[in-house]
């Protein structure tokens, strides 16, 4: 149970819908900032503005998946004000208010830093990536199915790494009938992909295997596509792109070489932000719970 | 081969395409009605209205998969003129002239009937329903994801009839790691279900086995979704009903208790015309060549 540990939400969308539910659940004390156009109320939670937050009461804050912009900004979906999380405020909270965040952002490791403050970023845990992997790879599935005129089934598909969201794809990709091939750099991998029924090729050799290539897909945050493998690939194709951005493709000259070639981030919050939210509410909760129980060891 | 066969294709939509590019590589003569505005010329097949086509010469009329309407009348996607298939040009075409349709009409019924001429409806076919299931099913999978906030993934999926698209669906949502549980009235096919690894129960059952649902995909062409049934389903709940219109389920009280549902017939044209029409393509090549094999042998 989390009783008495006040947590303030700050901004974001759907899907801290599910982390102030599951928090409530657990009794936590919980002020929603960004939250007043929100169409419903949460028994145990109060809706308040930052100024109205006794920053000296904190013991946690979360961040949207996005974290901050560059002056301290914090998205929110359901208000019209702007919320800015400031060193000010952070500097009222005791010492051990910890900072949840999706991602980190440059000004949110400043002013982190200025503070002593820790900042936990849960989209760089390896659980979370994987779990996020599987409202991604449907989000994949989405938008193959409507980008084509083939069915995924006996498409010749590409996948581009076989890590955290790569093993998820080849799995899906190739449940649903796909011919299957996953290009990566390590043997290990390779392997594994073996193991899964699916073809493997080393990524050095990318060029020579795209030759009758329907869909791409890549998760390599790395010019992997680039002009000279893309000249190979036939020009019907279809090419989803779920490396951060910039992406690993060539996007100019999958355009002129009349290749259609997509870059989506944050499918999950796209095409199941109740799943999503779920995702980030499980992992935030058992991260609270060690926290708070480490902190009650140490006082005792 | 199809060399010297006359056959007339009219009109339809892209899937007719494949079935055209097929043909000519089989060397068949080809008569293309209502394919105008296609942008497209094909080497060995003639763009014709229906009056230039000599009826006296046509081994086989292959009509769009909806056939025609109840006047005649034939769908074309590729031009504005409006083709309708009577029984005074029908009259004219030889005795062993066939006709070849998606599915069968009233009208289709009584030209063939009162001209002697024999109509082969593809639709009705169970391999092309089979191979038609592959298309149909990934529309339900983009329709899901489309639709629901959840992944499909761990969700509670009900699919009504393991017939030949109810065992592609429960298939394909069991393999991206969703609860599938199947419901039909014969226990062979309970059976088979089980052997797929999903859960199973009979129909008569059906109200006390949608309290969890979230995603219900009905096949059964017949009202199986009653308001009784519905009455006990979460009114979150999203319904894919793939059936024959009107499809299998009570929509007025669906609307009525919150649930979303939805009836989406034709969805291989629509999410994989390319695929779609390879499909009709492969089964139509294998009948004209079946055909004209057997006509050879009464002739010799």
């Amino acid at each position: 149970m989390l009783t008495n540990r006040h947590i303030v939400i700050l901004g974001g969308d759907a899907r801290q819908i599910e982390v102030i539910d599951k928090l409530i659940g657990l009794d936590a004390r919980l002020s929603l900032v960004g939250f007043d156009q929100l169409d419903r109320n949460f028994n145990g939670a109060v809706k308040a503005k930052m100024e109205e937050v006794d920053a000296g009461t904190v013991d946690s804050v979360i961040l949207p998946v996005s974290g901050t912009d560059k002056d301290g900004n914090v998205e929110t979906t359901f208000s019209n004000e702007s919320i800015k999380l400031t060193q000010g405020w952070l500097d009222q909270t005791p010492e051990h208010c910890t900072i949840y965040s999706g991602i980190s952002t440059a000004y949110l490791d400043k002013v982190s830093h200025e503070t002593n403050r820790e900042v936990v970023k849960l989209f760089e845990r390896d659980d979370v990536a994987i779990y996020n992997s599987i409202p991604t790879v449907e989000g994949a599935i989405m938008m193959v199915i409507q980008n084509t005129d083939i069915t995924i089934h006996h498409a010749h598909v590409i996948v581009l790494g076989l890590g955290r969201t790569g093993v998820s794809l080849a799995r899906a990709f190739h449940a649903l009938g796909a011919y299957v091939k996953v290009g990566d750099r390590r043997p290990e991998h390779i392997a594994r992909a073996v193991e899964m029924g699916v073809d493997a090729f080393y990524l050095k050799n990318l060029a020579d295997e795209v030759h009758d290539n329907e869909i791409c897909i890549n998760t390599i945050p790395a010019l992997v596509l680039t002009s000279r493998v893309l000249s190979r690939m036939p020009s019907g194709s279809f090419i989803i792109d779920l490396a951060s951005l910039p992406g690993g493709t060539d996007f100019r000259y999958a355009k002129k070489r009349g290749i259609k070639a997509i870059i989506t981030p944050g499918l999950p919050g796209l095409v199941a932000p109740k799943s999503a939210g779920r995702i980030i509410a499980n992992v935030m909760v058992e991260l609270l719970q060690e926290k708070f129980k480490e902190e009650n060891q140490d006082d005792a």
